[in-house]
């Protein structure tokens, strides 16, 4: 991690510490708000001070009550020009919060709305960057950091070890070991027109980005999120021999939800896709914390998953009809 | 309203005040956390104390660390038999929570695991059942209630004197208004596999319990609840003249995000039908809480949409192939 990103991640961690904190907001939109969403589980395992998590516009327009001074007010926006993310950092600013952003992109409109500023790296497919320099990195960084820092303990240091020294070793090894998985998914899986993703506690932001963006968005193929809690009480009704379901099973705390989730979707749907944390490569991050990281893993997974539906749809994934190309 | 109901809420208000309470959590599966949801917003809107809706078998797994004797558990189960929901409660109240169950079934599981416990009524298509005692009325009744003793004020009892006068003749007249668009509706959509549905804010619930509850488990139709300014920022890519939306507009403070959601949408899809609060005959509800009131009339409205597209596709509201015919 360069000194940048170090100096960067001590400011905004101090200036939280040294707040009386009585609630945290995690604010972006789209892959960016599924991005921060993880943050918030992780807090409200650890910590009894409460947060959640919110579309920008919605933050805003809603504009919960409890926000104000004691506030930290968390944003992502990978542009830094997200208008929704940009006037909610500057709203929550206002109310006197104090405002962290993350962003790709120094100077730029999040930049300069909010008090403290934390710089990622990024490269579209990942293949020069550096695993902990992505934005996941930084936020878990700032998370663990600001964790450390308030109720020091052993768990949380081998959070941000297994971030510096185990991560991108992590991402680089299952992306190897899923290789042909995820091209398999893309013969098979080409000319469907909706495929559904299922996940639950720190995973579902995955299954929730992968639904909107890699599917929706970049492959216009129909899809909705689905909470492995929640499939039996509704959505489990559309399953059939064809319906095609990518399932994402957890380590640890509410993995009994996606087996269940999986056990049933398996028996009736032919096309259940599995992406299990239990066969993943986790060597090199902590033991005590592998809960927390499934999901970093099951994005960049899927990711590759996207890229090789991608070449055999023969729709790059950077093609849109409406995204930047008018005004909405 | 009877006094059964009026003697249930009163002792749950009065535990609720008499304890210093740090945090609310409205716990259900399905149809019925999409029906508690409504209320988190309120209490965000309205209160600094902290709140936070879950899937039952979530929140049990997440087990947020919160959790605790300065907690109330609002859960609800319409047949008091969900065993997600019923486990829910009954961890809440080892962990010390105050715990208030709303179901339609008295002495069912639920009603035993909670220690306050509210029964609401419930015809299957309303015709012949009082507006005021329906669970949502009941919820409503239960969260005003709590504001009104904590910090008593116009727009709170204005709110419960509209649950209590105005909601029945609301509902029944906007039943009328919109049985043609129903019907009409029916007919045109009634060859449709995938309809999604968006909306933001209060509303957002509504879009959520249509899309499992009406269309993916009653209809057997693909469907997706999308946030109206998530819409935006990923989903709106699958857009097309020929891919139905409904979307919902409120009224109020989230109704720019809706607005600009379906300006988009009906530009570029020919299937595009709006369910809009500033139509509604909002009579007898007092202006100033009406934004909050919306979402109990859009689904009433949608209901009604749901039987004249169950009476069109020849698929009965009822059917199921797995829900209740099988262990899962």
């Amino acid at each position: 991690m360069n000194q940048e990103h170090v100096q960067q991640l001590e400011a905004a961690i101090q200036a939280v510490a040294q707040r009386k904190v009585s609630n945290f907001y995690f604010v972006a939109c789209g892959g960016s708000l599924a991005n921060v969403t993880p943050a918030q589980y992780i807090l409200d395992r650890e910590i009894e001070i409460p947060s959640a998590a919110y579309s920008s516009n919605e933050f805003i327009h809603r504009s919960p009550k409890a926000l104000g001074p004691s506030s930290v007010v968390i944003t992502c926006s990978h542009s830094g020009n997200t208008p929704e993310t940009v006037a909610a950092t500057a709203f929550a600013r206002e109310k006197g919060a104090l405002t962290i952003c993350l962003t790709n992109l120094v100077d730029s409109p999040l930049w300069e709305a909010a008090e403290f500023k934390l710089h990622y790296n990024y490269a579209p497919y990942g293949e020069a960057l550096r695993g902990e320099e992505t934005s996941m990195a930084i936020l878990y960084r700032l998370v663990f950091g600001i964790l450390q820092t308030l109720y020091p303990n052993e768990k949380y240091a081998n959070a941000i070890s297994s971030i510096e020294n185990g991560l991108h070793g992590v991402y680089e090894r299952n992306k190897a070991l899923t290789l042909d998985a995820a091209k398999a998914f893309g013969r098979n899986y080409k000319r469907e027109k909706l495929i559904y993703t299922m996940a639950s506690g720190i995973n579902y932001s995955v299954a929730y980005s992968f639904a909107i963006c890699l599917l929706q968005e970049m492959q216009w193929i129909h899809s909705s999120a689905i909470h492995s809690g929640e499939y039996f009480h509704g959505p489990f009704e559309i399953t059939d021999f064809d319906v095609p379901f990518i399932v994402i099973k957890g380590l640890g705390e509410t993995r009994p939800l996606d087996d269940r989730a999986y056990d049933f979707c398996v028996k009736y749907s032919d096309k259940t896709i599995l992406i299990d944390a239990e066969t993943f490569d986790l060597e090199g991050i902590s033991p005590d914390v592998r809960s927390y990281f499934t999901n970093l893993v099951a994005g960049v997974v899927l990711r590759q998953y996207a890229q090789h539906l991608s070449e055999e749809t023969g729709h790059a994934l950077s093609v849109r009809r409406y995204m930047w190309k008018m005004e909405y």
